[in-house]
């Protein structure tokens, strides 16, 4: 199998950790590996590092290349400006394209974390397979509560199964619901989220946007013309060519997945965590009995007396105290203090206004 | 009249701001002056610097030199050990009654906030012409609230008055009440809190210290004895000689305040604070319009997102955010961060226990 993984985001949702100088991708969550690097490592057993593509922008090049020595330098590609999900995608399906036309790849987001990698490797692995059959394959997650933060997969007739794992007939993408609606989800049984995770053959998704991107197969034609013989620089040239004709941004899921026929979905629960919030974060780690975790500093450097459900993640060092305090979220980066209530994570994004506004971009 | 300022305290109740290298009094709270500079302003319409005698501890003396260079030398007494109120007010009241046996004598604290310094500085005029006459003076402050963390003076008869302010026979000297008992203080209206401020003959407080604390007096009248008549460094080296023969350690309220008769009490109300607390630093700056102060910050580095009845105090200059907090006290030093709930200052206390134990004296 070949693996595109998407790593062109700047999100800076996990500010002041995450900033557009060094996205949530490129950072040790929850470490020892960077998300990027976790990423490779959890598809490698099903796509070796010559079959595994990153997408990505000019500005993070040198940090992909750093971070996947093992992958060849022509296999980070660059997208010369965004133009969302579909474009990134088609950028990495013709370029496999170009090397095997009937390939199966797989679609992965270079920063979510996954618990239950074993899980995800058989799910994934199932995919392709399925794939291979003809399905656009998207993998769902089985819901644990009512999320209105994600987008949902309605599914129906099974398709096939093998060793605990299925795949269904995917009936709708929907969007994010309000609260009783998501709740309804959760109690019907046949909603997944969709987490962004794909399978599906090149030659596949390649004639899927054909039909309902044409603007954009006509630029993927182009690139994967040169990529069939040209050198890494002659592709690069090319992409750059003819890149500003996309001139809308459209993700995987308006530009193809609400409209094509034809897709299974494979409902995992493998501990997926997009990593959206600080609240998100803090999931990743484990706690001491009153609900507290502390990252990057040891018992010397911490101190805290009643406090309870607070995560403390520091990359400073410097020494710090809580009395007295529930429910934090408390972000040391040395030069940058964050200071939240996790019920409160969604105001991240104001506080990142703010400080564009007073000029620390 | 004399002034004497108690500078020796060592609390570690504003860590992680006040440590046991740089306690409150040296600290510019609220600015622009030290607490220890504010404290000689505020007496120097009454006691020229001449007249002002800083008692402190070895650690410190360089410290208060540096930040009152307009004392004498000779002004800044250093106890070779801590042995309590009582012993630091008699080392003053020896060294004024060397040059002036007639004198009288303030006692303030060097780290407690008085707001109105105008009514302040007319209460302690008041108190000297009342010492004069024979009392024991002791400026009170009338209570506001039903505080259980103070000593309280119950007083009786008017003794005497004058455009205001009077002057009432103590009748006892409380210990800190339980809160019912606080709040019949609050409604009976003849009580005040016990400040440590005190007007009086350095001849008369002497006498109280022979009839009560008969080994303190003997080791000031043998400091007396070379102040008479000895250089700077023959009564250090008296100081250093005859201090170890002072075994307790006592507090002026406890030794004599609570036994001695002919004390007068001046009920005031000049906006006293004694600092006790964060909580209580917090009252010193104006907030804005959701009850923020912030300290240290200007408005680039912080960026506060529905956060409301929250002290930011930096010293660092970082930048900082806070989103959906409410009630917390958050202190930046650079190397150390404290965030503490208003409601569990008295916690801090704890923290430098626990800090202590983990090496960070």
């Amino acid at each position: 199998m070949y693996a595109a993984i998407l790593a062109g985001g700047s999100g800076t949702r996990l500010w002041p950790l995450s900033t557009k100088a060094t996205p949530k991708q490129f950072l040790r969550l929850p470490g020892p590996r960077t998300m990027l690097q976790e990423t490779v490592h959890r598809v490698g057993p099903l796509a070796p590092a010559e079959q595994t593509f990153v997408v990505t922008s000019g500005d993070y090049r040198a940090e992909v290349r750093a971070q996947l020595p093992e992958l060849p330098a022509g296999n980070v590609l660059v997208e010369p400006a965004p133009r969302g999900t579909a474009a990134a995608i088609g950028l990495a399906a013709a370029l496999i394209a170009a090397r095997d036309p009937q390939a199966v790849m797989g679609v992965f987001s270079a920063d979510h974390a996954i618990a239950d990698v074993e899980s995800f490797r058989a799910a994934v692995a199932f995919g392709e397979r399925i794939a291979a059959q003809g399905y656009l394959v998207t993998l769902g997650i089985t819901p644990t509560y009512p999320e209105t933060g994600y987008g949902y997969i309605r599914y129906a007739a099974p398709i096939a199964h093998e060793g605990g794992i299925a795949a269904y007939a995917a009936e709708a993408f929907v969007e994010k619901p309000k609260h009783p609606t998501a709740e309804e989800y959760l109690r019907a049984g046949c909603y997944v989220w969709n987490a962004g995770i794909f399978v599906w053959r090149v030659d596949h998704i390649l004639a899927e946007m054909r039909r309902y991107l044409p603007a954009l197969a006509d630029v993927l034609d182009e690139i994967g013309a040169v990529a069939a013989t040209g050198s890494q620089d002659a592709i690069e040239r090319m992409i750059a060519a003819v890149w500003p004709r996309l001139r809308d941004t459209v993700t995987i899921d308006y530009g193809i997945m609400e409209r094509a026929s034809g897709i299974a979905v494979i409902p995992t629960s493998v501990g997926w965590n997009d990593i959206g919030s600080w609240a998100q974060v803090a999931t990743l780690f484990d706690t001491d009995e009153l609900g507290n975790a502390v990252v990057g500093l040891d018992e010397r450097h911490y101190c805290a007396v009643d406090t309870g459900d607070t995560l403390l993640f520091s990359t400073s060092g410097r020494v710090v105290a809580t009395a007295g305090v529930e429910g934090l979220i408390i972000v040391d980066t040395g030069d940058k203090l964050l200071i939240c209530s996790k019920e409160h994570v969604q105001k991240v994004k104001d506080v990142v206004a703010e400080m564009q506004k007073r000029g620390h971009g």
